[in-house]
């Protein structure tokens, strides 16, 4: 099948915006003529960073926060979005540090990921933290995080947590078992 | 550490809303006192389903689709939503028809998942669908969708394609494979 031809954005227009986001509708004509009004958010622009941190060879740390689109506690890796300015690198420390209380000497690259692109323009990228070393910084979270550790032979278990369903943490932890076997 | 209580809903109010989304401020108070205004995704209260449709014991099938959100055709598993009255597998059996042109004579539950529950309540199941029968149905799509199909024994080669990227579909690929391991 040859490559596929993108469809032409006609016209787009912001239809809603609220203090965190903003939505869009975009006119659009597809290769066979079809039209069609879409809507997406509007990206900041900025990627986010994930992180699985291993306190030791066979011990990574999860951390329980307050989700607001569930209204429950949530376990998975420390997140956030990178500031402008940082690396990726540089952004996966300083959250580490405002969110479990470690820096990391070490961070490996393992994957980048996308959130909904039918929705939304968000990158992920997932890095490896180790040989981390005890530093806290003051983030913007208005509790302290719970911070779980958790065994690599203990994955399956892991995966049968109530609370352990984001799709994203999912992948990671998938993707850092093959890259723990490799 | 005791279970975590929830922080209080003091107020919430609808801020935003366009065809697709509706957004929601709501005023928390954490159980330490520290107060915070947080928003949210309205939920619709309708699943998904997420299909990984196999043609043969060797053999899977992807969709290629056109993503408004990253303006790109995007390489991921058939999904959709649930529809009213709908069993999980009832959709799944429905999106395969709309999208792939196949029905499955055996849909089985391989896991649950959320998406960014920090801002959506959206909740997926993911299906392994076998055993599959020629039937289109017509769905709403403005395009016929590429039907992309790829060997189990090609997972790695997959994971490397730069337009198989939604954290769901990666998710559903890796609890795939240790499914198919067991």
């Amino acid at each position: 099948m040859p490559p596929k031809v993108l469809p032409t954005i006609h016209h787009r227009q912001q239809v809603a915006s609220s203090k965190l986001f903003r939505i869009e509708s975009l006119d659009l004509e597809f290769s066979n003529g079809v039209n069609r009004q879409y809507e997406r958010m509007q990206s900041s622009g900025r990627g986010a960073v994930m992180m699985i941190p291993f306190i030791d060879e066979q011990t990574f740390l999860l951390v329980r926060e307050y989700a607001a689109g569930t209204h429950s506690y949530q376990l998975g890796f420390p997140k956030g979005l990178i500031d402008p300015g940082e690396t990726p690198e540089q952004a996966g420390n300083r959250e580490l540090m405002e969110e479990v209380g470690y820096g990391a000497k070490s961070l490996t690259f393992l994957h980048s990921m996308s959130m909904a692109p039918a929705f939304f323009n968000s990158k992920m990228t997932i890095l490896i933290a180790q040989n981390l070393f005890s530093e806290s910084r003051v983030g913007d979270e208005p509790e302290p995080l719970e911070v779980v550790h958790w065994r690599v032979d203990d994955i399956p278990n892991l995966l049968a947590q109530e609370d352990f369903t984001e799709a994203r943490s999912i992948a990671a932890l998938l993707l850092m078992e093959k890259w723990l076997r490799s």
